[in-house]
């Protein structure tokens, strides 16, 4: 039986028919234990779901919002969340068998907030093997012959099909834009720091947490949300900007970068892509490339090996605690992550430390942009997700975002081949509220 | 029965013994252990011990030695770990009931560096309630009626009087340099982000780990082993210096600096500490106060505050996991730490923010010393250790360091009241080879 057409769930747009009494949370995750219904059987994108616990916690959020006093704006949103990153009452598997059955018995500290927040956990959603490359057999709901990307694949699957308002996910090199573009999702990957990552196994350098969701405004108020109540990473200042979602404001102008993903996106992708932003320039917006101007092509040349330097940090960066699961037990771990290790555990110190220098070459690089254009735009994937659920497609166009622990945004504007693919928008650190008001015109205008 | 004197056991020392014969790893590890017999009763300094395992360890380093090839220059060192610190076949109770009994089944970064190195882990040792201010029983070995310090109790304890060569611990406030200084120990706390901390409770922005040792020699060689295979804190640099301990070099220019200690410093520590600046000042350093450089008042000024700002961002840092902790069960945790809880969250980003920029202002000054004067000096501790076995000491000396992430020695070269204190000495971020130069030199004149 061929799947239904997917469709998102925004949550916030419906804050005054809940204050009204017109909706309500309980017939909000009604709406998303029908989707579950319908698509999890076939795409796969939890593993662990308390439906029951769920609907208690709606009927609570929902007696909050008649009374007039709901928590905060997402109390009663469903969300899901990447099984990555802890939870008191549901295991914490990191998609390997290492941690099977893992019980940790506390939140995370965005949980904790989402909670506290009143946002409905409804369940644990799939991660490739430690946020690396292995997948867990997720599909993508607009085909399930397809990969829904990774490594925050149920996340992103799980929002793409509205059997959750938004996933809680997170990003190193590519995990929740990529999986966002092929899903057909807004996805939010916050300044490096924005939001605190304590109880999560994702302590890479690069590594933040961000939420994949049905619009920006649902991507905002959540991030705000936890931001608030768990700050940044120790020693960040946190999530930068206003309480409100940012309002649409028209860039006065916009840099497109290639990237290394350029030369290998699909045709029919770049010329969506190319549409998309001749409508831009229609609208009275400069775009300039590399040809235009100096700077744009110093970023260019200095993210050009981003890749190979992002994945070679990550490397590093995991050796622990992988050495540790790998010497209890090597079955235990893919032999790609044990392949990794062998390389990784090969590295110096001297070796890392050229790595960072680079890295910080390309932000010192990226920073002379800043004031001077408004964002940067490129494709958030090479085309639509590819055939096939061995692999997640491929992360070149979300390596650049990472490695300059700048904000970023997938938008599901563009379509090819009948399947979603994302504009992904990128900002300056701690500009996020910018990035937001850029892209809330973008998306307004080609939506 | 009184216990006998404590006596430090230096371990490089003997490497050439080793390697020649003269003496074994075995050998070593019996003095330490007749030391735990000694000692261990009264002053309580393990959690967790395996004895046997240790015998076997050392038993497989005796024998590399024996045929030439030990692991490193650390194969076969007693080694104690802090119990806020993962050791995959010892429990880490973190100084709580929350964690009674709990096994990570993985090591730390940190304990997987050690023992590829080959050291030996004896023991976990006592920390007070998750590194805070609760103490658990550890008794000072130089006078049972005293406390040895804290948070890093059982380490400092343990190496005080010989039960282990080294104890590995975490400095957030205070809680290396002010236990070793009670306990006649050295301490070297690193450069902020110079020892990996993954698979360690301490995930606060101000938190390192360091070695307490026997001697200067042996703490930077451990602090070594361990950067070299473990690397810092991800997007770090990792431990600069030399793989052999930095040589001893007269410094040109020292600066004094007073602290908000000073002002309640014991007379006879103030005395013991201005005599040993004499006697440096006689070997022809040049000894600056605030009342000779202005940039040095201007440092005093910035590190005024930094006690209430340290406690007040470490207390931020510390809401997760402790709401979590909470949650589930209030009776366990004491109720110090949940009325800290209870103001903590009374903050938001906007106070965590001003006090970043505070500790940002207060390390610009700190820089602005640098290349002009070799280190800081002060005392590591108001006094000797206090009576009473209820709370750790005053932090008050501690704090500067740890507030400008700049690497810190606790070097026991002064006597009060018969009991150790110690001298601090402060260098530069990144800069702590320079560091064990200058304090190398110093030791070698006051010892």
């Amino acid at each position: 039986m061929p799947l239904p057409t997917p469709k998102l769930q925004p949550y916030t747009l419906h804050l005054a028919d809940f204050a009204a009494g017109r909706d309500t949370p309980t017939a909000f995750l009604e709406r998303c234990l029908a989707n579950v219904e319908a698509f999890e059987p076939t795409v796969g994108a939890f593993v662990h779901i308390e439906i029951e616990k769920a609907r208690a916690a709606a009927a609570a959020s929902t007696a909050r919002w008649r009374e007039g006093r709901p928590l905060s704006r997402i109390d009663g949103m469903p969300v899901g969340i990447k099984d990555l990153i802890e939870t008191a009452d549901m295991p914490t598997q990191c998609g390997s068998p290492v941690f099977e059955g893992h019980e940790s018995h506390r939140d995370s500290a965005s949980v904790v907030a989402l909670r506290q927040a009143g946002a409905i956990i409804l369940g644990k959603t799939v991660t490739t093997e430690f946020a690396a490359r292995v997948p867990r057999g997720t599909r993508n709901p607009w085909d399930p012959t397809r990969t829904p990307g990774g490594s925050s694949s149920g996340s992103a699957a799980g929002v793409g099909c509205g059997m959750i308002a938004v996933g809680l996910g997170t990003q190193v090199i590519g995990s929740l834009l990529r999986p966002a573009s092929y899903c057909g999702a807004y996805a939010f990957k916050p300044t490096f720091g924005a939001i605190n990552r304590g109880g999560s196994h994702d302590g890479l350098s690069q590594s933040v947490h961000g939420p994949i969701a049905a619009t920006l405004q649902d991507a905002w108020i959540v991030a705000r949300e936890i931001s608030d109540r768990a700050g940044g990473d120790p020693g960040y200042p946190g999530l930068y900007g206003p309480s409100e979602t940012p309002s649409p404001v028209r860039p006065a102008r916009i840099v497109v970068i290639e990237t290394a993903g350029w030369k290998i996106a699909d045709a029919d992708a770049k010329a969506a892509f190319e549409a998309a932003m001749q409508r831009l320039a229609d609208e009275g917006v400069r775009v300039h490339r590399r040809a235009d101007d100096a700077r744009v092509a110093l970023l260019e040349v200095a993210i050009e090996d981003a890749g190979r330097v992002s994945h070679a940090l990550v490397n590093y960066e995991s050796v622990w605690p992988l050495n540790t699961y790998r010497d209890r037990d090597p079955s235990r771990l893919s032999s790609f992550l044990r392949e990794r290790l062998v390389e990784a555990e090969k590295m110096t110190q001297a070796d890392y430390r050229k790595l960072l220098a680079a890295r910080a070459a390309a932000r010192a690089a990226h920073a002379m942009l800043l004031g001077d254009c408004d964002l940067l735009l490129t494709l958030a994937a090479p085309g639509a997700a590819p055939v096939g659920i061995d692999a997640t497609g491929d992360t070149v166009f979300n390596i650049p975002a990472s490695y300059l622990g700048a904000p970023a945004l997938s938008l599901p504007l563009l379509t090819v081949q009948g399947l979603p693919l994302g504009i992904q928008a990128i900002g300056f650190p701690d500009r996020d509220a910018e990035l937001f008001e850029s892209a809330g015109w973008i998306d307004q205008v080609l939506r």
